[in-house]
């Protein structure tokens, strides 16, 4: 299994570091996981029209690095609202029965441009409250290894 | 304002208690907020007879520390799921009308006994992902740090 998380922005905050780079490490026994670091293009936008250059310009970095042959997934807050079982079922379903590869992206703090979203196969939502995109990235990368907890029957606290 | 978080266990990753600390540092601005760490009763626990002895023990320490002024909101992957927008203003109207006081409980790794829930005024989730316990302290603290940048007009990041 093949699987690229797609961020905006470098994490700052040493803890979150420490934090991703943990659940990276223990995802390595089920998976070939990177984590690809775009440039954050939002210092210092103030308008509308600013925002859309940005969103634009983070979304033409990200298509350079999408793959037609990967399944891709978008975390949005209005997508799918899923529970860890669902993700799993969703590894899981990749795993088996389509290629075995899965790109999810995270966008920068303005959010993913449509034109993004409209590519991906799924949009998926883990809640309704607003977190900080970076980390959002520790979540998920718990959520990604809770999954082949989960699909692999292991034991795993909550 | 006085905010208590009640939770059952010690953060046991250094990058958790990082994470944690800062947003208690940046809350100190806005509120009196205290959190207050109960033993976690859970190691070593089998069967399901275990299970409700753990969360019998649990219950009986956070009822020791549930204060009849302060409105009580729990943590439950089964409540209302609210944005942060909602939860801003669950502390604001109990700022504003209410006692200008509020507990929150998070669980341990089993969970809530049912007679604390029933106890709370509100039973909130953040989504329906499970989420360890540990980490969902760190998304609570920054989710009611950024119930009070809501609250109070002030920008912050996505």
């Amino acid at each position: 299994m093949d699987i690229e998380i797609i961020v905006v922005g470098k994490l700052k905050e040493r803890y979150l570091q420490e934090g991703v780079n943990e659940y990276l490490k223990r995802l390595k026994s089920y998976a070939d996981i990177s984590v690809i670091e775009l440039k954050d293009q939002s210092t210092d936008v103030r308008s509308e029209r600013e925002e859309e250059i940005v969103l634009e310009k983070e979304a033409d970095e990200i298509e350079k690095h999408l793959k037609s042959e990967y399944e891709l997934i978008v975390t949005a807050i209005e997508g799918k609202l899923i529970s860890s079982e669902d993700l799993a079922e969703v590894i899981s379903e990749n795993k088996d029965f389509g290629p075995g590869k899965i790109q999810i992206v995270i966008g920068g703090s303005l959010g993913i441009h449509p034109r993004i979203k409209a590519k991906a196969k799924r949009k998926i939502s883990f809640g309704r409250i607003t977190l900080p995109h970076q980390l959002m990235r520790l979540v998920l990368v718990e959520q990604v290894y809770r999954a082949f907890r989960i699909i692999n029957n292991h034991p795993y606290h909550k």
